[in-house]
């Protein structure tokens, strides 16, 4: 694909209007083509944008559930297997810009880690939530997309307290 | 501890201005204390905080690293030991609320997680960023108290891509 392709792609398929195409480029960008310009770098950010963003949403959507529970309902979307399969889902495997002889399904969900490394960058945590809320949680998201989030988690978090007070 | 001194070790020991107190008090309450109501949420989103604020700063400072040198960077400070550690210097044994006949390491690691997800509900992403480089980081702060994050990752991520395409 041409770099024109890679940026229509992101905004008709992913709906990601790309202001800093460079970061998108290099978000599809295996090591097997650049060594030194590519996508690992995004990964290791995107990864942690992903947690955050999966961790408070579960923490929000679950208000009575132990620690115990949202951290295997975590390991349910940020598993390797569960990006992989979203990544094959979403992504269009021309996109990947590589020199391997094979695009494994790894090769994919760490492209998905990628990208959302690059939203984070170019747009910020709200564009990332949106993205990840779209296309990994799959909550209905009216009511998620958080303006404010803290103040929002901070309001169930007191809606819960109060109903324990309440109890006791 | 009367919750009073506990306040008090935040704002005097700390540095942390508890707004909303209830979750301040919540985020030293070991399980073992109350069953139902303890810091256990707070940590599971305090961890995945800590993560991100970690990664993100690492990705700054090591413009040029690899994916590899930044896990292996960020895993120093993130790791068990390394909380137990700092939580050790700085945390109060006395101001954890539990009725566990031992007090251990990971008890205290934990609770700074903890403490890590309560501001972040209280006082959002920037203040824990203040709290992290101050207390787990321990970088040199100024530049690094990034009012806007995104908009300085992007300068220096285009930074190295203008140094990379200089070479080429």
């Amino acid at each position: 694909m041409s770099d024109k392709q890679i940026t229509d792609f992101y905004r008709n398929a992913l709906g990601i209007k790309t202001n800093e195409k460079e970061i998108y480029l290099r978000a599809v960008t295996h090591k097997s083509y650049n060594n030194s310009t590519n996508n690992e770098r995004l990964e290791f950010l995107g990864d942690a944008v992903l947690d955050l963003i999966v961790s408070q949403q579960l923490f929000v959507k679950n208000k009575d559930a132990s620690e115990g529970f949202l951290s295997i309902e975590k390991s349910k979307y940020v598993s390797r297997e569960n990006l992989n399969r979203v990544a094959e889902r979403i992504l269009n495997k021309n996109v990947i810009k590589h020199k391997s002889s094979y695009l494994s399904k790894n090769m994919l969900g760490n492209t998905l880690e990628s990208i959302i490394g690059a939203i984070y960058i170019d747009k910020g945590m709200q564009a990332c939530e949106k993205f990840i809320l779209k296309h990994i949680l799959q909550f209905k998201t009216e009511g998620f997309l958080l303006k404010n989030l803290s103040r929002i988690i901070n309001k169930i978090f007191y809606d819960k307290k109060t109903k324990v007070n309440r109890r006791s």
